[in-house]
């Protein structure tokens, strides 16, 4: 959407092309400094700080609606993406351009309808992703996942903790640390990504060990230069094996 | 329901009640003689077999309307019961009484609205279960999951792969083999229910010493009398020790 009058449309008219009942809600993790953020954005009107969202339209099905909305709002596309949960158990009204125009909806509005939304997660390199910004939207920010802002819109703190608690059940079942990761990166960067989402300690030299040993990564012939007589090696995944360990469940933690 | 009275009127009226975009399945989980098992009913009507659903009502929070449907379909009350998936990309028509009705239906009947489904898994001891049939349902069965017909009604077959994969991936957090197994068992039941749902053998000594040496189960001083010579101690969960092991995903089988 690119204008007010685009906008307007979409209220008055919207149910003709959307589903008024189904929305999606996209929380998009990237990886940048050793720490785990996800993207949030200021939605116009004052309305306040909260996820990349959307209505499904009538004939579009719920997978290829979350690649579309992801790609309107942020302009990202061809990234790892998943359905983790559903929400909307008590809310009943979820677009964020209602609470603004609520007042003016007529009786009966399509956008005052019970929603369910449909939670996808998102996984990419940040330090590559371009967002560029959609009409409903002032500003965005990559935040830390230990420094949310506990306000945001709607229920999506919720929904952030949610999708947290999805990446740390499935770390060993889908290829989270894949996805996140630059291709080539360093130990402690590997470490840090699998201690942030596990919440926990893991010792300095096991950790890598086991990786290497199952040779889930590979130390490659090439070292980062970060600083005067600091040049760690770099690694990067072994694609088969780490694909077998996933499909095993293998737990390379411990 | 009850009758074909009740029936015919869901079919005419049931819009003013239910959302007709949004339905429930139930995969309904059971374990017994060492054997995983899920719930399947026959369909009134020739229209075979699947998984017991309903549609959600209008003022009811999801989790309220997949307790309410399976009390409803089957009389289960008060079991372990968790949203896993939602299914409906492609699948505009779910209600299984419309293959039937769809020929008298008059257009637009919201029985021929796109719908999504909300997957829920339902754990419990099934040697304990009591199933009652709703007006819907001619037949029951317990199938093991090895054995289950491959002509489920619409896209029920993928719901249960996609239940098992679910049981499979959260059986370290959440309490799958609490839920599953009856408050007293031997080594060998508890061994072939995470070896069924992981897909794994597992060494018939490593596998009880783990468990017993994280005191995530305790030896009862009782045994079951199964046969000559052969009674085999009981055991139990130590509850505590289980839900910390499961907080903190703690893989008990290596």
């Amino acid at each position: 959407m690119n204008s007010i009058e685009e906008a307007d449309e979409f209220v008055r008219n919207g149910y003709k092309t959307y589903m008024p009942h189904f929305s999606i809600e996209c929380v998009i993790f990237g990886y940048e400094n050793r720490q785990l953020k996800v993207l949030i954005c200021k939605w116009i009107g004052e309305m306040g700080w909260g996820l990349p969202s959307g209505y499904v339209k009538r004939e579009e099905a719920l997978t290829d609606s979350a690649i579309r909305i992801l790609k309107e709002r942020t302009s990202l596309d061809n990234v790892f993406l998943k359905q983790f949960h559903f929400f909307g158990d008590s809310i009943y009204r979820r677009a964020p351009y209602i609470m603004e125009a609520a007042r003016v909806l007529p009786e009966g509005n399509w956008l005052t309808e019970r929603t369910v939304s449909f939670g996808f997660y998102a996984l990419l390199d940040c330090s590559k992703a371009i967002i560029n910004q959609d009409y409903f939207f002032e500003e965005y920010k990559w935040v830390d996942v230990e420094e949310i802002p506990d306000d945001l819109l709607l229920d999506h703190n919720e929904i952030i903790n949610t999708a947290l608690i999805t990446l740390r059940n499935q770390i060993f079942n889908e290829p989270i640390g894949f996805e996140l990761l630059p291709e080539k990166f360093t130990l402690p960067e590997i470490q840090t990504l699998y201690e942030t989402i596990l919440n926990k300690k893991f010792d300095r030299r096991n950790f890598p060990n086991k990786l290497l040993s199952q040779e889930i990564i590979v130390k490659l012939d090439e070292k980062r230069n970060i600083g005067q007589h600091r040049s760690p090696f770099l690694y990067k995944f072994h694609k088969v094996n780490y694909q077998n360990a996933l499909n095993e469940s293998v737990v390379i933690t411990i």
